[in-house]
């Protein structure tokens, strides 16, 4: 437990646990490497090569344990327990991912709401309560959360985090397109929604090629 | 130019783009692997790995040079002309991609958006007019476009896939977090918000170990 996962292969295990749940829910016990890769477009070695870095879990000719297999991963990725966060901006995408039923099937909930308009502090969306963002070092600290969502421009996006951090917040998702800068001991990751555009465009282009 | 490019070096790429432009904009010429790496926080040998795959970009010790690089990377992934694409569901999620940056940055532009509900459709969210979804074969047919992004919730996602399928769209950005079934002429990328949040509270769950 104490290996380095790769990067890769550690986004790889949020994308099996994906499909695991799906097969548990349709109450299958045990699951070929085959059909895991399959589902996921991925192959056969490299599911077993990821799996088997994790410790003993298949039976060769017989298969995974899903419902083992599940619960392993869950731990592993810190997903066992209940995650609070905070979300920062509340225009069209903060209301969105407050909305978005992903983050709660994922252990997530955005407790608290922040932004700086006005009109908009005091509202309710989705059963969270919009706070004014002046107000996030104390709601940080009385909610002893950790992890901070940031909803707001690319222009405001770098003070937004510095108050964040400023609080107390040391895992940060950030969904400005933008650079961010942030201390050493606190760990962010963008969220760029263009990145499978150009998945998309890379593949439409080539297919196009190959057509010609 | 023929050789397969494996999914993660590809992925990679677009975020070599991302940081070369950077460089580029500040009038630099020439960088250095490590350069590259150190801001991507991946190793030497690996950006060296990738960039050789894709041909001679790089001369021992002196550098890469950054707008050839940033040239050919454009191409590669077919970013080089402008790109149209059509948005279907225009709640919270669909406005925010209707004025998200992201997109523009990349070549891509939303030049028509489509939703069922009759108090939207007409009005104009950040210049482009939303449509009623019942003319969306029509539009495409008129926009002569294969891109489609899906922002409608879960429970509408496969059925508003199918009417884009149906209208000749080729290439589909799905926002729902739920499987969605297309043919197989059809390439479809699903973002999934959560899997960075995974990424996270993994790195937060054993950072906590680690000081235990």
């Amino acid at each position: 437990m104490k290996k380095k996962i790769p990067e890769p292969t550690l986004r790889r295990l949020s994308y099996y646990l994906r499909f695991l749940e799906r097969f548990q829910e349709e109450g299958k016990e045990i699951i070929s490497s085959k059909e895991l890769s399959g589902s996921l477009g991925l192959s056969d070695a490299q599911v077993r090569r990821d799996l088997f870095i994790l410790g003993e879990f298949g039976k060769r000719g017989v298969g995974y344990n899903v419902p083992k297999l599940v619960n392993f991963l869950n731990l592993f990725l810190g997903l066992e327990k209940k995650q609070k966060a905070i979300l920062v901006g509340c225009g069209n995408l903060g209301k969105a991912l407050l909305q978005y039923k992903g983050f709660k099937k994922r252990s997530f909930t955005i407790t608290c709401a922040f932004d700086k308009d006005k009109r908009i502090i005091g509202t309710v969306i989705n059963g969270t309560k919009i706070k004014d963002i002046k107000t996030i070092k104390n709601e940080v600290k009385k909610k002893k959360t950790i992890y901070g969502i940031n909803a707001c421009p690319v222009l405001s996006a770098q003070e937004v985090i510095d108050k964040m951090v400023d609080s107390g917040i040391k895992a940060i998702l950030n969904f400005a397109p933008v650079k961010i800068y942030v201390p050493e001991d606190v760990i962010i990751s963008s969220v760029d929604l263009t990145i499978e555009l150009e998945w998309l465009s890379y593949h439409v282009h080539h297919y196009n090629r190959l057509r010609k």
